[in-house]
């Protein structure tokens, strides 16, 4: 490859944008177990070494592809952080409904956490893969951490409010229900979860 | 040990009780991958046929040893809800600190979810390893959730309090950070977490 497109990024990037879209639909039709990194690179019409030399494994592209996902949910402080974390919870509840039901028949009342749990797993079981899933999350939460942050500064949130408790309660209790309790994650319940977190239960 | 006490009790429970102790130190020492059911009725001195009868697959057996150790933290209500959580938090973060660490070398930094991740994605693949591993947690949440109503009857907790919510926020921001993000769980976050969730943060 040439250095100097490689510094200016345009041609690598343009690969990375047909490979990360092939495995976003293969991700889709064929779930985690039957997911081929050798299709993926068939689909994009690039070469298998240019798609291992980005991402080592199968663990890896999934990271990035579910990275991608999350990158389509925007965070922006609009002067009503309940309303705002409404928004962006529910989002995410949807999203993580969607990798729940990734490669699989829908059922009603599927509680398999599915693509998400086999994430985890995958983080659990490889360094790098967990480096790559910890930076994703950290740059996403930046956001949000700087949108309550806004809200701080705003006066809607006291000053002795803790962002990063505060996010944990949040995404937390989404994750909690949808990797270890099997509970629903719906709008009624993700209303309920910022009401309690922005009001606190001591009397 | 007393044989009159084990004598008393059926001898299907004595079997199990032998069977988990094998299946406990089993894991400890190999961790997930190299755990085997074999050995665990080698060692438990048990037929396999009738360790399989009990626990169809190393994951329900698994789930069965976490259970164990969960069932291990008492859950009871002191009068100061507060000073409770502290200390069933910290307890369960002890306890997910020390399965990150089962059967992998200590090392310092160490951030991997280890065994909890392996259960999640167990349950993820298995809808009955998900029934056995929901019902392990409604049967122990379902302790925590009676301390939250107490502290509410008695006062500590406003009326209009969440307590399903509150332990979601709580526990939620544990598994959150163990299987999501890596962040450490430490006596000190423990404090900012129930801090967070009993005040509030809305001014």
């Amino acid at each position: 490859m040439d250095t100097s497109t490689r510094r200016g990024r345009p041609r690598s990037e343009s690969a990375d944008a047909r490979i990360l879209d092939a495995a976003g639909e293969l991700l889709l039709e064929r779930g985690y177990d039957r997911f081929s990194v050798d299709e993926v690179a068939t689909r994009a019409g690039v070469a298998k070494t240019t798609l291992y030399r980005r991402w080592p494994t199968k663990d890896h592209l999934i990271v990035a592809v579910v990275a991608r996902i999350q990158d389509a949910v925007p965070v922006t402080y609009s002067g009503d952080v309940r309303a705002d974390l409404i928004g962006y919870l529910n989002a995410i509840a949807g999203g993580l409904d969607r990798m729940r039901r990734v490669g699989r028949p829908t059922s009603a009342g599927e509680t398999s956490a599915g693509l998400v749990a086999e994430v985890v797993a995958a983080a659990a079981r490889h360094a790098d893969v967990a480096a790559a899933v910890h930076a994703m999350f950290a740059r996403r939460n930046a956001l949000v951490l700087a949108l309550l942050q806004q809200a701080r500064e705003s006066g809607e949130l006291r000053a002795e409010a803790d962002p990063e408790v505060l996010f944990d309660q949040l995404a937390g209790a989404l994750y909690y229900r949808l990797l270890v309790t099997g509970h629903p994650l719906d709008a009624a319940y993700v209303e309920r979860l910022v009401t309690g977190a922005l009001d606190g239960v001591a009397s």
